[in-house]
């Protein structure tokens, strides 16, 4: 037990110590600059160097208020402004606009982490595929629940025959999103900016993915009902969202996933021998809620804020940058999550199973 | 606070204190002599005056025993022996039984508290209703988590706002039954005796039940997955089953269910405003975790083991014969439960939305 909280945070995945990997940010909304700047700042392997934003203004003083070599617009970065000064792009803009700057981004022969989900539909995210591919740049996509400690421990105890054969798995992830962010012309609910949807696009996707991380297992057959009651949502068919799945090896999923609901995460792996609770799952401080047999055990790191799991996330990817080292969650990963996504929404429209 | 706590327990049902219901017990299993009896023994308005099994001797030993005056057999159940000794009997057998009991039962004109599910099929659970309906006996089936505080407080926030408009609902029940009862020729694994399966009929009925009650909505569609793999489960569809419902006012609920997993029990309601998540759930120690805005609060009462539930669950059923009051619980509330299993198991045959 000692060794084992001990290591609880080792970096299993770390293949160097040297070197530094240059990063321009785009899309500065909160999370880019509250969450992902500090968090490249103190990370190991990253630094950040470029700022783009919509215009040279914004950027430039953006840059200089939080001490960032240069500031440009978007348009210069299509153009190849300051491309000596970077080495990766960092993609944190809405949904539908990742494919233009991924599709930059490889013209530059820069790597590109970009948030998820990739892009608002899987035929905008294959593009991105083969952009990435026939470029021959590296591409991650931004599931930083991998690098969570949480996560990576789970996954461990999952192959260790902790839980015994999976049984059942539940996913959710809700949260206030009008009180977090008032206006109603907002991009995720707007879906030519982010997609299908927003509850599933960008809630029920931290369900999705950090379950075939963890359990190595992909959905097979979905069923879903879906829909949308306030007036703000009236755009987007997924106010709230549940769904039901089936993975390799009929493991039985259900998720819920709602943009206007009180604030709750909870990814639940029960088995034929024991359960893996993680709860709060998503957003920071994923705490592990360990049972089996008469045993039970509550494992929490505090240290594991947001802030935290993007730094493990950046140091994963500067450290493969500059190994050329392997990415698990690549464009044909998150290709996957895009059309699970999609076969949801397809499901609920329909109501009949929908084949994966 | 204070008195939130304080009345914590309350009995908000009881309408009476005085009188006694005698009571024949039949279906002497672990549970009704290791927690019925009991239940009913330390109860205010009930007593055990009559056991009813197989045979005659083993009544009589069991009665012996226990303490209690009569022991007679199903025989001499029907054909109406000890009809003087008792007022009401408690139908604690296999599901495929109920019925033929609670036909003698109201030939004699004695109330009858019927186990859950209330019988194997619709159909049946049908007659019981008509049965009790045309000899107006007082029929309940034996919901015992209505009776828990936990449910009764859970319900009474949600109907004061604590939640704000109900979003989503998760529901699971699992149990390692073959590591509880090791017979693989168990009645639970027998389609004649339990009816539709065995997870979502002894175990999923909970989840159902209980969001019924406390939300006051019934489902109006379902989408269901089921698959048995164990050799014990052969002749059973759902050794572990998953459920999608919409219920009225466009509340999503997911459950899953399992007889071969790891004991869990949760029952977790999502509002725009708040939550209320019951962990454990059910089988005793039923703990209310509230959340609403930034606030927290856990509440448990120690003293409601599954013993105390039946307790308040024999001592409503007791107010209700004594007073002729109402029954909320009744065949009819019963027989929608049944309707609702049917109906996840039609799905999961069919891959359809089955409306109810």
């Amino acid at each position: 037990m000692k060794d084992w909280l001990d290591g609880y945070d080792d970096r299993d995945w770390q293949t160097t110590t040297d070197g530094t990997v240059r990063y321009a940010l785009l899309g500065l909304g909160w999370w880019t600059v509250d969450v992902a700047l500090p968090a490249i700042e103190n990370s190991d392997l990253g630094e950040v160097t470029t700022f783009v934003s919509s215009s040279t203004e914004k950027a430039e003083r953006l840059a200089d208020d939080h001490d960032v070599a240069h500031g440009i617009s978007y348009d210069e970065f299509h153009d190849g402004a300051a491309t000596d000064a970077y080495d990766a792009v960092y993609v944190g803009t809405p949904n539908a606009y990742h494919l233009a700057y991924v599709e930059s981004a490889a013209d530059h022969g820069k790597a590109v982490l970009c948030e998820k989900p990739m892009e608002s539909t899987v035929e905008r995210a294959e593009q991105m595929v083969d952009v990435a591919e026939s470029t021959d740049i590296p591409l991650m996509i931004a599931y930083r629940m991998q690098t969570d400690p949480a996560v990576r421990r789970a996954k461990e105890l999952v192959e260790d025959g902790f839980v015994g054969d999976p049984v059942s798995v539940y996913g959710n992830n809700s949260q206030p999103l009008l009180e977090m962010i008032p206006d109603h012309d907002q991009w995720r609910l707007d879906p030519d900016l982010s997609g299908y949807g927003t509850s599933v696009m960008d809630l029920g996707i931290y369900s999705l993915n950090t379950t075939r991380f963890i359990l190595d297992r992909d959905p097979v057959t979905v069923q879903s009902q879906m829909s949308s009651h306030h007036e703000a949502f009236q755009a987007v068919p997924d106010e709230r969202s549940g769904a039901l799945l089936t993975l390799e090896d009929g493991v039985r999923m259900v998720t819920t996933d709602s943009q206007r609901a009180h604030e709750d995460t909870q990814l639940k792996i029960t088995g034929t021998a024991g359960q893996i609770d993680l709860r709060p799952a998503f957003h920071g401080e994923c705490t592990m809620h360990l049972s089996r047999g008469d045993m039970t055990a509550t494992v929490s790191h505090e240290a594991f804020d947001s802030q935290r799991e993007m730094r493990e996330e950046f140091d994963f990817f500067s450290d493969r940058v500059l190994t050329d080292g392997e990415i698990v969650a690549d464009g044909r990963h998150g290709l996957q999550d895009m059309r699970i996504v999609r076969a949801i929404h397809e499901a609920a429209e329909s109501g009949d199973v929908v084949e994966l």
